[in-house]
């Protein structure tokens, strides 16, 4: 992985982190919150990972790749419930599942051939 | 605050906590380490920081601005000392200042006007 | 502020970013979601403040003292929040309500002596 | 698991993030530093970890156990090291040391049982 991938990787973990924060803050707000319970979980789960990933691969982290695949995993998750809810018409899980595309994409590529 | 201007503070933090640990682990890496202590000691805390008020925005969290208060502190003390190497050639440390200052600057608006 | 009382303001945060998520998680599976919403954002905010003074407090960061300040204010808005539903009965509303002051009163003593 | 077990490997975590972050300050105070940066970069990268699974656990969070097999590794890892400048009488390593093997332990039966 080129030094630029590295850095896409880092930036769309920090990315799809700050998605699932506010992903999270907006299901709160919807008028049916019972109905995103998990999807509220998820998105947290997610952020947590993704914004580890992101310090680790910015501290160039011996375990940057182990901690991708676990990222992938949670990222890939997380974007198949929100994908529920985008049909559903709500545009922050739109957003959300794109950014955990994204991110899974990225951090599958990461944990495949490293830095 | 605009909304896009919230963002681009949210950003950066994020891109000063990443350039932070980045001169950290560069200077673990420099001939002469026990010139940089300083630095390392303000990166790591300043990474922690910025970290932790990116997060508080991204959950549109009510303590934002008193976070952020404290982020254009710490961000303008290890701004300080990486300039201080900065001019002995050190382009870790001159990113890093660069990273703290805008951070700096973008923080101390949001504190000052609030989202 | 003694060696063995720092290490207890720094305990005291970890253990009330426990308790804000294991608060927040709990009520996202409480029957009255909405009634709680309040609640899980400030546990959220919380928990990512607390987490962040530990960590400085671990690294014998000088910004401690000011990030204890804000630690101090968003743990007494948690809580203020949490004796809420606590007097309705809600078990991890109240624990975390306890763990919020005990990390207020923790901290609001490292932001006045330091350490 | 039993809930005491999972709630003594969330707190094994967040201690081990503690004294691997003090090692790492300590380590940087030290004459010798340049003997220490490996030290010091895996007690950076073993803090991130054990602070996200900490957090993980405390969000009851599903991917719990794939990220204390990543803290299993980074523990062990960051043990073996300390353990080297145990030997020399660097006792905040020594102390850094137990705290990883606690952890690593505790995680590894939580990536093997789950909750």
């Amino acid at each position: 992985m080129t030094n630029q991938q590295y850095q896409q990787c880092l930036e769309a973990c920090q990315d799809c982190a700050t998605a699932c924060h506010q992903c999270a803050v907006a299901c709160l707000n919807e008028k049916d919150v019972e109905m995103l319970k998990t999807c509220i979980q998820l998105d947290l789960e997610c952020a947590v990972i993704c914004n580890a990933a992101a310090t680790v691969m910015s501290l160039e982290g011996r375990f940057s790749d182990q901690l991708c695949r676990v990222c992938t995993d949670i990222c890939n998750a997380c974007a198949d419930e929100c994908e529920k809810h985008a049909q559903q018409g709500m545009e922050h899980c739109r957003r959300c599942a794109d950014m955990c595309r994204k991110c899974a994409t990225a951090c599958e590529e990461m944990a495949a051939v490293g830095h």
